[in-house]
């Protein structure tokens, strides 16, 4: 597979209460097609990644919402899947391009959260999970303090091993201008921060925000740009699991994300050991120790102490969430999946500003739907 | 463009209070595999067309949803665009068959609707039309209502003419042991019947259902049953415009649909004279005198006549609407593109029953979202 990334932005993220969703997609389609040096009649379908517009703001049809928006009448679907939307939504796009069904597409991501009041929104949040889970009255913090118990007691990682990964992506945050949160924090203001769901506290929880991101995919085509550096989409896969965590064989892992990780190095002919940076799904911090754990990038049990130690800070290797991550960059759910495409995109072309790895030539996505019912890996190389 | 489909099937649909969107999927997933002669082990990944299961059910991701339902951990995802939610899932089916990254994969249409208050669908159905019309107080009956005046006015259309409409399609219907509506009815009782938006009374809308349809496309695969005709999707396009009226050029036609229908048969290198029976999107009648001027089968302002006079009753040709159409069978928003796949399916393969259209090889798929904001077709053939 080998699909080109022509052009990739992001709105900034965060409580834009100001901005309507049109807005914030027009901001971001209009970035990523400028830097593609397509015109917007090249475009032949848009593919809308959105989990909660119908719920929160009573407006579906989103495909043929922004196709009309961007005054583009082409063919237009929005996918849903939960968290996982964005990277379902880019999933979607890909299968497009190697259908050759349409030549260059638009991927769109977009999610407006913060006009809505914090309970409304746990609440929809929760229509990712399980009926009886709904029922039983869970919320994602709960469901997420269930598993980093369960890594605790399995591999004694500890409440300090989760608080070095939000101080981690809250730094790589301070470094990039489009991120909710952009002030540095410290091991202790994690560890001190109001308890969510014991272990998880309020610096160990992604917070709610509003965003879009979108990419220009196309088939073989090269970028009509200055920068020479062409970004491909190497692997893109989907792997799904039981929505409910009663039904999984063990809370320490996503299976989903393993499965789907293993086919995508396949796919793409790479080990994790190629991978120099990535962005993963870390609604809350014990998820970037599982994927870490789940990408292979560290033996299971040992994802800890190496973040800990820095391995995955910028400096070292692989660095993971340059962004922020979903923790400190923000979590737009719809728009998440898109922005990790968007990330790994500007590392590879070598334009990341402050936040830039040195030499990036492979990067890898991993957006995660509810607590580990989907998972989207792309991989992303370029020449 | 040569996509097999191997199975098909759908669930009864009507006011099914007594069964769960779950027992209604695996119903028809499960008659789908069987025709197939797939195992569910072949399968590779799930698109899910639905519109309302966030908003009235709570209930997202259903794509990981039922792929836990179905014991298939696959790929999978859901696709939403209004009432064209099935169609587009059939076309994301038929993207992910002709990428080559799946090789037999799972659509699967479905909608619960009648568990809730009428209000309360009519209000979640509204996010499919523009937020203008939302808060102007429009609902769908009454959208439709404006583009049947237009139409009476510009072609002298009558309200016996759209009533003709509801009198075939519930005259197939009654031929159709699946349909919603199984009694035929009179001219006489649809002109009389209670007034929803004027022109159109009662028995010129679709009603409010709950049904599931499941398809089994596969790459070039025969299927493993004893009846020989194979059936495959030959085109299949989608075209998008403005989601409100307002933004129209002209009512009395849905443009999205003329252009994908171009595009389609263009795609399947034949004309609207080669199509012997087709499913079009006939939520109000006026939609089907429109839809049949749209795709080309009678001029424009000729529609009327040509199905007053039975022509597009069984034993005419085109026949349209053989399963009883939105109007009669049913109208489960999120399953009914899928079904009219299944419907053509039947048809072509020569097992429709009492409905059968003799000799029927060529047939056609109509599907609209909102008030003509997405429109998707698919043309079928058989060998």
């Amino acid at each position: 597979m080998k699909i080109a990334v022509l052009g990739a932005a992001t709105t900034k993220f965060g409580e834009l209460w100001h901005i309507s969703p049109r807005d914030l997609v027009k901001e971001a389609v209009s970035e990523a097609l400028d830097q593609s040096g397509c015109s917007r009649s090249q475009i032949e379908a848009i593919f809308v990644g959105n989990m909660l517009s119908g719920v929160l703001g009573g407006q579906e049809n989103l495909g043929a919402f922004f196709a009309e928006e961007l005054n583009l009448p082409v063919s237009a679907m929005k996918v849903e899947g939960a968290c996982a939307s964005g990277g379902l939504a880019v999933h979607a796009g890909v299968m497009a391009i190697t259908s050759s069904l349409y030549q260059t597409i638009l991927v769109v991501g977009v999610e407006k959260m913060t006009d809505h009041k914090p309970e409304e929104v746990a609440k929809s949040l929760m229509g990712a999970g399980s009926d009886v889970e709904r029922q039983a009255g869970a919320t994602f913090p709960g469901l997420y303090a269930l598993m980093a118990r369960a890594h605790m007691k399995k591999y004694g990682t500890t409440e300090k091993d989760m608080a070095s990964v939000a101080v981690k992506n809250h730094y790589h945050a301070s470094l990039n201008s489009h991120a909710q949160f952009t002030r540095p924090i410290t091991l202790e203001q994690v560890l001190t921060s109001s308890i969510v769901a014991s272990p998880l506290k309020l610096l160990d929880c992604s917070p709610i925000s509003d965003g879009a991101a979108a990419v220009v995919l196309s088939k073989n085509k090269k970028q009509k740009t200055k920068n020479k550096k062409q970004v491909y989409i190497t692997a893109s896969v989907v792997a799904t699991d039981s929505l409910g965590l009663a039904e999984r064989q063990d809370l320490t892992t996503i299976d989903a994300a393993v499965r789907a990780a293993k086919k995508a190095y396949k796919m793409a002919g790479i080990t994790p050991g190629d991978i120099d940076v990535a962005e993963v799904h870390d609604c809350f911090t014990i998820a970037e120790i599982i994927a870490m754990e789940d990408l292979g990038f560290f033996k299971k049990g040992k994802a800890a102490a190496s973040i800990r130690e820095g391995k995955t800070t910028l400096g070292g290797r692989p660095v993971i969430n340059t962004s922020g991550g979903l923790k400190a960059c923000g979590h737009p759910v719809g728009a998440t999946g898109v922005k990790q495409i968007v990330e790994i995109y500007k590392q590879l072309k070598g334009t990341a500003g402050k936040k830039q790895v040195k030499g990036a030539k492979i990067g890898l996505t991993h957006n995660v739907g509810g607590s580990g019912a989907t998972a989207v890996i792309h991989i992303l190389r370029r020449d």
